[in-house]
């Protein structure tokens, strides 16, 4: 994508309660700043429709959601997200701040619901091709300190109200992905301090803005 | 499926303006009059998420709707409707009779929209498995007929809409999967007399009932 444009495509990754809503400020913060044109959205959503899709994925309801059929929302979604706005965001060499991706799927439908990572990959190349994130921002954070700060933030949502053995699950497959490919993942380790995080997000952004 | 049991599936597929409310009164009336335990659903639709995913399908909206999120949404739906409708009912050995199934995706978001059948075939697989339906009621006519008969019945939705010629696509569409597996399609010639149509369709029903 990069080598097409200037855009940059960066997404925020992590758990409940690790702070994405603030670093998301501190990083629109650094690209004002410094000039740099972006947008920022976030999955699922960051279209009308993709967050209707959203609403119906995360309001808590009667009927069990078949775990296949959430995966199949989540990227609906995405198809709809990429093609309306990031793709044209980034063929326009403005850079993407996205809270939360596919890794995301990776981590909640495959980690925490058990879905097969081989069909996650298939409709992760079927919906994106070769799009992947420039760089991966994961905070990373034991879920039960991350549980104790979302506990305090209004009510929880359908993935919210799991149990602390799906958030165990999230955190390691987010680890593993970052694992398996280092040089497109930052691990920030959020049980820091925030200054200690916002510093390790500047270098961060600092380095993706030198690759042009 | 229904070499486990006696449940028979059954779906009712055509374009606009073919019939099929009035064929599906006149098959529940058969069923009913003899004494079969059945199950009367849509696709897309069925469950009450499956149905909020219809209502954002069918809308007409101003976001053009990308094509890959328009089929994942269709069959995240249809997994809902599967595993929490469909299924169970095969399974207590009930019939199921279903107001359109993956043959519309085949002949909507295939033939209409121009999407790859073999994604719509990598997708039926994942979600149904080797599930399908033992017999599909294909209605058939002209669609030049077929959008006259459906424009005296209100609002077109956002597929209803379409031009003449996705809808002659659609009809393509059809027929070419009862060409290729004509032991599993009948070809009804919904521009007969009603009379004509429901005969034929007493005939199928018979034939399907009595192949315990």
């Amino acid at each position: 994508m990069s080598q097409q444009s200037s855009g940059k495509f960066i997404t925020l990754e992590g758990g409940e309660g690790v702070g994405k809503s603030t670093n998301l400020q501190f990083i629109t913060g650094w690209l004002e700043h410094r000039g740099i044109d972006y947008v920022q959205t976030r999955e699922p959503g960051g279209t009308p429709l993709a967050e209707q899709l959203r609403t119906l994925l995360l309001e808590k309801r009667e009927e069990a959601v078949d775990p296949t059929a959430e995966l199949l929302m989540v990227f609906a979604a995405r198809a709809q997200h990429l093609n309306t706005v990031i793709k044209p965001a980034l063929a326009a060499g403005k850079w993407v701040v996205c809270d939360r991706f596919t890794d995301a799927t990776y981590a909640y439908q495959g980690g925490g619901r058990g879905l097969d990572r081989a069909l996650i990959a298939q409709l992760e190349q079927t919906v994106q091709g070769a799009l992947r994130p420039d760089r991966v921002l994961l905070l990373d954070l034991d879920p039960e300190i991350g549980l104790q700060r979302a506990a305090s933030t209004g009510a929880a949502d359908r993935f919210e109200s799991e149990q602390a053995a799906f958030f165990r699950k999230v955190r390691a497959a987010y680890r593993a992905r970052a694992d398996v490919a280092p040089e497109r993942y930052a691990v920030i380790d959020a049980a820091q301090p925030l200054a200690g995080v916002q510093a390790q997000l500047a270098r961060e952004l600092e380095t993706i803005a030198s690759n042009q």
